[in-house]
């Protein structure tokens, strides 16, 4: 099944995906475009992981860690599908991630790796942009990097976990004015999903409702005001975007 | 004025101070043992600064920084006055750090140094510890250092920003079992409060309920099983923990 967290007619509904439509809590039945698309699931602690593939920290001119670097992210960074980020004037490069999203379900602590699918919920698109002029630094990019106003749209959908076979093989790609800038699959990860479980649950509770963004490959460019940018995962969804002045 | 968010007789209250007691928002007046204390601003977007004061840098073999090392927190480490921190029972060091607490009061973007203070709702008391086993480095203190479960207690009162004349010049010490360890003052910030939110405010919105925490001089010592620790910053609060195992 697929969710979605939405407004509509003065109200927020939850919703779920029935033939290209949404079928909102109280009934209704309405198009993609007669709402708006807020993140699938709203947001507690989020975690996301740096250089989680190879040939991105490469290409970023670091060596790959050997334990996950994961930082936090602030609720000012979220919105959902067909939402506007904001580019920054000041900044020469903004660069667009394509990121699988583990949306967590029930509270987690000390959980081994065998056990880590139990506690995931489902799955969502992230793009979790990013702002290379102040990338300083390989352990920690700073909160002028990571952590702009709406710079990390989520959704359309959060996907049941139980609906997904395999989430270490899902290709995805980003698209910018249709033209395909990145390509990747969950495949190449670093650190898997049920290791980020372990390692995040082996020091601290995760609950219902965190999400860990688990990184992106290779192929960040710059996009610019006027760009749309979409990020799709095969079987998790095609998530749109458009930068916008400010 | 003091205010303080307290559970009281199956229900969560906000509270102001009067003469060393509680009143209620319902009118009830209460003891500040007859009740479990809350942190008393619900957190939202939580900064926490990196080696604010010249001499616990040092202390830390670190240099100062040049511009404001700052990290977020997650909900899963607050807890208010007179709480129990879990001390894990795998580390060496753990440390106490008595900082300053600016509570936002509305939304702040582009503030300037001048402005800062009309953008402050109240301060109250932090202990943020940290785990230093795995301080490795310098600009990012790892969410095993600072992301733990409990480890930062916050409290007890939020007191208006009007009450305190200068939130640059306030004494605060920490008292180990009765023993002072640790003793401060605010003026020896390297960033100070506006310029901290003007730093944070040039790149992305804060919004009420938002903090900051604001760094801790030298003076951190190991604390163990059983330890009360009490952090008290003048006409602030003194915010009371205790350490027990897990």
């Amino acid at each position: 099944m697929k969710k979605a967290r939405v407004a509509f007619s003065g109200a927020i509904h939850e919703a779920v995906e029935i033939e290209g439509r949404l079928k909102l809590d109280d009934g209704r039945i309405v198009e993609e475009q007669e709402v708006v698309w807020l993140p699938p699931v709203e947001p507690r602690t989020v975690f996301a992981l740096g250089l989680n593939y190879a040939d991105h920290a490469a290409e970023l001119a670091f060596k790959a860690p050997t334990e996950p670097l994961v930082f936090l992210k602030g609720p000012n960074t979220f919105i959902g599908h067909l939402g506007q980020t904001f580019r920054p004037s000041e900044v020469a490069n903004m660069h667009y991630e394509c990121e699988l999203a583990v949306v967590i379900g029930k509270q987690a602590r000390n959980v081994k790796q065998e056990d880590a699918y139990n506690y995931v919920a489902g799955y969502t698109v992230a793009n979790d942009y990013a702002i290379r002029d102040y990338l300083e630094n390989y352990y920690r990019p700073n909160l002028r990097v990571k952590n702009r106003d709406t710079c990390t749209p989520l959704g359309p959908w959060l996907v049941d976990a139980k609906d997904i076979v395999d989430p270490m093989n899902l290709s995805f790609r980003t698209y910018v004015n249709g033209k395909i800038t990145q390509e990747g699959n969950t495949k190449d990860m670093i650190f898997s999903i049920p290791t980020l479980i372990e390692y995040l649950s082996s020091f601290m509770t995760l609950d219902k409702g965190d999400i860990i963004l688990t990184g992106t490959p290779v192929g960040v460019v710059n996009v610019e005001v006027g760009d749309e940018v979409v990020t799709e995962i095969d079987n998790i969804g095609r998530l749109v975007n458009t930068i916008v002045g400010r």
